[in-house]
């Protein structure tokens, strides 16, 4: 069962065990900063299908696979999957997942979906409604850039504020389990809309969500940043991680030596030329399930803040002048 | 708590309550079957605003606050929002829903979204995380038709077998109560592909999930059709009704007299040039909400089956091959 924590933060009373994680990653971010965590490279975008929508369906399916293999399920074992990309109608997911024939829930949280997907997970064995549970997401530098701004042929010159997205794919299983890896404590974020329009500014959309979920959390838990080993932000990259200290100063918040950024961690920004920082559904999910959820594992991390963010928006409605809202959701994780 | 009835179903032990429902519809609805029973038509395609986009999020606002009226709830009182529509990264629910401030979570089920939102909310009551949830969802032609088939303008010819999208919303509130309208049991389908190709024959593509879901369900409730008052499928219209009934005879299961159709049920297909029926997901969103549930609170119905169907295609998978993946949830509604 789970109980509430003021106004928002929910409570796993036992924990909900992340017993599997797997994340696969293509060629750009294997040369990145994490190049070596991830389960497996795919080194040709298209990873031999016919397209890179199609592609991306591989990207989840191996994800998905591997975090089976490590909990020791298959995909029978599984009574639930949530599910969801970047994609339009997520495609990404539903072409993906389908031929595991496991009952499946598609979700919509843009590069929240991880976060979103973990809690759901949890809510739905904490409710006995099964025993085991995963969730997936993925993006795709080709399909994401291709959809949102420009064709891949046109070679458009990229603003400084904006963020390369992570062709990539990562996956949890979870199981009402008392050892391990556990999820103890979850906030789902509510729709925050400064008003930035920019479309290549996604860091400083989406931070305004990330600050209101933060405190939000600290406010019902009654703890502070220090109580954390590590509070990680989905993709805000570098700007958005700028804007988000700044809002939480004003509220006397201070993350500096607590707060990294999955944006910021998976690209090296120095030899790599993705600006901000990385971003994307697949980019928080492959960092979490590539680093985190092993360091948490080997005892590098005890209790960590997993944040994360997504804009919601669509081409449509920015062509119409809209401006970016933003979501932010939290999974405090522990060992 | 949630209890598993064999090997899909999920069965809500106390019930989980429908205190609140509401449902708007446009101007063709309002001409067809059940153009009394909407609580609010809105005749300007625009509904005020610039765009046919802006307009989607004014019908789930009018829906959601007709749904909070009736539970006799303010949205501050809600603690949970589930909502998705068919918009491209579902913007119909981000802006439509993002100014009351509720804990968010995105839906992708296509049609089927109004099922996943009830099924969710249900788990997420059930599981103790909060006591009082939302669901909402919408469609509109003029989005719709623009975003997946021609431009509005280009007038172009409608197979027989099509179907019209509505322009309508349903939503619902739900909380842990003993009386009324319950939720007694749900299944979450499965994603199923018969390899149909025709975008201008979802009915056909959709019928065999909805005969997959309900005959999972029958044989873990171990109920048959007569068990039921009414078993209503979400938008499958005369041809995937058709095709849902020969499904089933192969299997012994026979739905005649027992089940109608959404799609079926809200235009006139005699007066309205609507081909093989409505659909949407404010299709079954909406005759649910405007005409179901009123009929069981009235008596009409006491036990009956309400099985969306969705479709989880876009116009770029169908464009590179892909055949129409589709899914059937269901929902067992009491009084």
């Amino acid at each position: 069962m789970i109980k509430r924590l003021g106004k928002y933060t929910l409570e796993f009373e036992d924990g909900i065990g992340i017993t599997g994680y797997g994340a696969v990653a293509g060629k750009k971010e294997s040369e990145g900063m994490l190049g070596g965590n991830f389960d497996k490279i795919i080194y040709d975008s298209y990873a031999g299908q016919k397209t890179y929508e199609q592609a991306e369906n591989v990207f989840q399916q191996e994800a998905f696979e591997r975090a089976l293999s490590r909990a020791n399920k298959k995909a029978e074992d599984v009574d639930m999957i949530f599910a969801g990309d970047l994609l339009n109608q997520c495609i990404g997911s539903s072409y993906g997942l389908k031929s595991f024939g496991i009952p499946y829930l598609g979700i919509y949280g843009a590069c929240s979906t991880m976060a979103e997907g973990l809690i759901m997970s949890s809510v739905y064995l904490a409710s006995g409604a099964g025993s085991c549970c995963a969730c997936v997401t993925s993006s795709h530098f080709c399909t994401a850039e291709r959809q949102y701004r420009f064709p891949l042929d046109y070679g458009g010159q990229r603003t400084p504020t904006s963020q390369w997205t992570v062709t990539g794919s990562g996956s949890c299983v979870l199981e009402n389990s008392k050892n391990g890896i556990k999820i103890s404590r979850a906030l789902i974020g509510k729709i925050v809309d400064y008003d930035v329009k920019d479309l290549n500014n996604m860091g400083a959309a989406m931070a305004p969500a990330a600050a209101v979920t933060i405190t939000d959390f600290l406010r019902d838990t009654k703890t502070v940043p220090k109580d954390y080993d590590l509070i990680l932000t989905g993709d805000l990259g570098e700007v958005g991680s700028k804007c988000l200290y700044s809002l939480l100063e004003d509220d006397g918040i201070d993350l500096k030596g607590i707060h990294n950024d999955c944006g910021l961690m998976i690209f090296s920004r120095e030899r790599q030329d993705v600006h901000s920082g990385g971003s994307g559904a697949g980019c928080c999910a492959s960092v979490l399930c590539s680093t985190i959820l092993p360091d948490i594992e080997k005892g590098k991390y005890k209790n960590i803040l997993f944040v994360a963010t997504g804009a919601l928006m669509s081409p449509v409605s920015s062509q119409q002048g809209g401006a970016i809202p933003a979501i932010a959701h939290l999974v405090n994780i522990r060992k």
